[in-house]
């Protein structure tokens, strides 16, 4: 098996790594030459044996949009284009419709594993149509970790449905941090509370409350006990915000992760209007002192 | 009609005004000699027609515990204690208890219209027994605004029933300060809209949202277009935080005033725990810088 | 001035009366024939002088699409349409780019105060160019309450920001709407209180929380003191959802209005799979029993 | 080490169980005589060698108040009652000074696990005095998991600290379930997603949101893939209310585990007051039909 990866960031480098640790030939392009296997997209494209498959890597948006339109333009028909990204499910359905009408297929598919995914492997949940993900399987199973494929692997559904899952799936993270987040607040306020970072390291096994991002707090509070220097400022990126809007969209309620997305929009908005309002209304009727900004 | 008002400031002051413009005689005591018309509490009780009643106007807790307590050594068998401040419902039935043991009698009473209440009247929420509200309804007449009594005034309970519907009052004005501030805040941020305060004042006649909330974030507006120089900083009194706390007791969702109650915490919560922390996760599994502090 | 006025049903039949009742000529299409004042769109272009303005009131999406396509064709160069039912601000964009393109003038008008509107006028926030907006004048003069212009009437920005201020406008009235209804439960709830409609009524004069929507709410317990009969079931329109939307286009935080908006979904999501689920974890781990359904 | 345990349902049973497998001599006394070991909790002190240690593992609230105050009479000075149920911090603190009052020791423990923890260990977090917290370490190192004391043992601070943590520990689980519920709906509404059982189960391993719950999780929807017959209601203890409330005292901002509480007792009202209250508020101003219980 020898595909392309277009995109060798943080994720594109180590998932190019990892799979040729697992027996997949690479060739892999990205606009940095420290980290290019090759100067151009066109010989990216040359490198590859036919039918190609090209794993494009790059952030969502308009710039897996455009390069999932550039790359098109040097592929041959029933060649494939996997986007790994984290792109909203209707980009999908677009860029899938654009590629048929060139004779290309498509595939989506959502990775989770961060940073760590090199080492640990990663989750993978694909779209698209049996025959395309069948071929493309030597790929998935040297990416994701070894043992059951079930438990690290998923077919969702057509195109888009990889995505969809992958969104979900971050939804949720945002759910689980903040839940773990409340508590150490609670915990760190508390003066009876003697020891909040080894509150956190006993719960790693044994409670119910055990998790990946539970060790993942641990670690964080054994290289900073008191989290000195972090701002309390917190950036979002897609996923958060279409899982809200899809929880919409479909009449789920979903206050739990919707007050994970809020908290970071709220620690950004640091010269707030709606406090000052409520601060402002609370001096109209009952004359309680403004504090001044 | 002659009653004694413990507490002068910018209620109580208010009230004895009220009152007195409205026939009843009132004779207060305040420990800011500025204000009082008596130099003692002692020399209050003694200027006060028997059976006696003295409106006790001064912050809940601590402070309305001692005066209440004071208040009672000076007072015979028969005389009533109002407690028109805002005290924890619980706070009365204990007075309530005390008082009782000592032959006094006591009501409470929630009093809710600010700074506005000299001018505009007063909304009053009363708890205690039937013959005693009788008895003070020519204060309760005194102070409400003009017009039909059951408009302003209610007799809910027993003792502390007044209380309560204040503590529930002061909740659901949390939720509709907060509602009106968050669309506020959308307003500000949208390019298209070209008049924020405008809009507000467009409202006060016709629409669904009017009310006199919105008739002060209008005032607010016209005052201080842009809430310059207000801080995004929050206080909270009581009754918000008793409001969730009795929503958990008797296990009635409440997400809309707990929302509003904890936006303010967040407003003084600057150096936040759990945003440094959902920030130090967000670095641990996908290598996203933090912002330093 | 002589408008035609396109949906006669609960807003526009009762529009079209108050609009006449203040001197301005309607005609009127309905597909009702009970209501309608001619019997085809052509009949009603043809009644009106030039350049004729046409006030389309339907439901929002695709009717109000399907309305203006077949209207603008009857119009004539400098026609103008104004939209005034409930659409979505980008929707007022798109018909403006299609109607400009045909030479004809558009402005979007929220319109708020219900079945009352009739009555007491209504509140009306606009959309569109300076010159638009002073040729309709006569129009919002006479839907509106009576008194100061500002009061009940704004000119909010380009087209799309009537519907703007509207949709905000309604996410706030869910707020408002969720904040009563929490306090109205907890005090039903609440032993202790033994005048839930009277607690109400006492606030309407005098208080911090009184309002409009609080007379209705207590014009409603006393037609049905227990809401005897009615589902606890709420629908929710577009504005709600849209409202939120927004505020995750602008990060802007909103906590308590979807909360008020997940409320209504969790209200018809009776059989919610996510209490199931959390349901079934508990008994996964603590061998919980799980109710049967 | 031999110490007594009172209390042997689900969790004390197991607990016995396990720390006899980990060579700690266990007399347990329960009322159910199938379970017991001895008749009274006379005969289980009389069974102990002095100084006595006594496991209370019985409900939170009245159950453990009077088991721990019959217990007590029992027990002769320098004997140690550790309560490793879910109390309340605050009932901690007073049990420590009734029986430090008679010459007794006490210890709190909090115990997470369920009934996984026969198998898997507990998690333990503790509070007391270092010197009493070190006499029961061969008990603790019995009940945990093997491996690293640090990683399921905790001595959190002086008594009520254990439970407190414990408190905060079940809170967290309240936000992390109701999370992964909201992510499971989303995924169960959404029709191009065809395998919601296979999505979950492929975030097992390597993907951020893996965890104990989700494995749990992923057993639920083997067993019950839809889960059917499972009512939409969901319980809640002690521990979840009580961390809501300390986020109320320590004024810390806890949206998303207050929503976890909130979903629960939503689940419960199925006839709640504050829809119906909506309901009929849209039925005053927009003449909304209501629909019929």
């Amino acid at each position: 098996m020898h595909i392309g990866m277009i995109g060798l960031g943080k994720m594109g480098g180590n998932m190019r790594e990892r799979l040729r640790r697992g027996g997949v030939e690479v060739t892999g392009y990205d606009s940095n030459p420290e980290v290019t296997d090759v100067a151009t997209v066109k010989e990216l494209v040359a490198a590859l044996p036919t039918p190609r498959t090209v794993w494009v890597m790059v952030p969502a948006g308009q710039i897996t949009d455009s390069v999932i339109a550039s790359l098109s333009d040097e592929l041959s028909e029933g060649d494939l284009i996997i986007d790994g990204g984290n792109s909203r499910f209707t980009d999908d359905e677009r860029h899938a419709q654009e590629l048929t009408a060139k004779g290309l297929r498509f595939l989506d598919c959502g990775v989770s594993g961060g940073v760590w995914g090199l080492e640990n492997g990663y989750g993978l949940m694909v779209g698209g149509s049996d025959k395309d993900v069948a071929e493309l399987m030597p790929v998935f199973d040297a990416l994701r970790p070894e043992g059951e494929r079930e438990d690290s692997f998923v077919h969702v559904g057509a195109v888009g449905a990889g995505h969809y899952a992958k969104m979900v799936h971050n939804g949720i993270e945002y759910g689980l941090m903040q839940a773990y987040a409340e508590g150490y607040e609670l915990l760190e306020r508390k003066d009876i509370i003697k020891d909040v970072p080894g509150t956190f390291k006993a719960w790693q096994k044994g409670t119910v409350v055990r998790s990946w991002l539970l060790d993942l707090l641990v670690n964080a509070l054994e290289e900073n006990p008191d989290l000195a220097g972090v701002a309390p400022w917190v950036e979002d990126s897609g996923e958060g915000r279409w899982t809200v809007e899809e929880a919409i969209a479909e009449a789920v309620p979903m206050p739990a992760i919707t007050a994970s997305l809020f908290a970071r929009f709220a620690s950004r908005d640091t010269d707030s209007p709606q406090l000052k309002m409520v601060s402002a209304l609370r001096h109209q009727f009952g004359g309680h002192a403004v504090k001044k900004a």
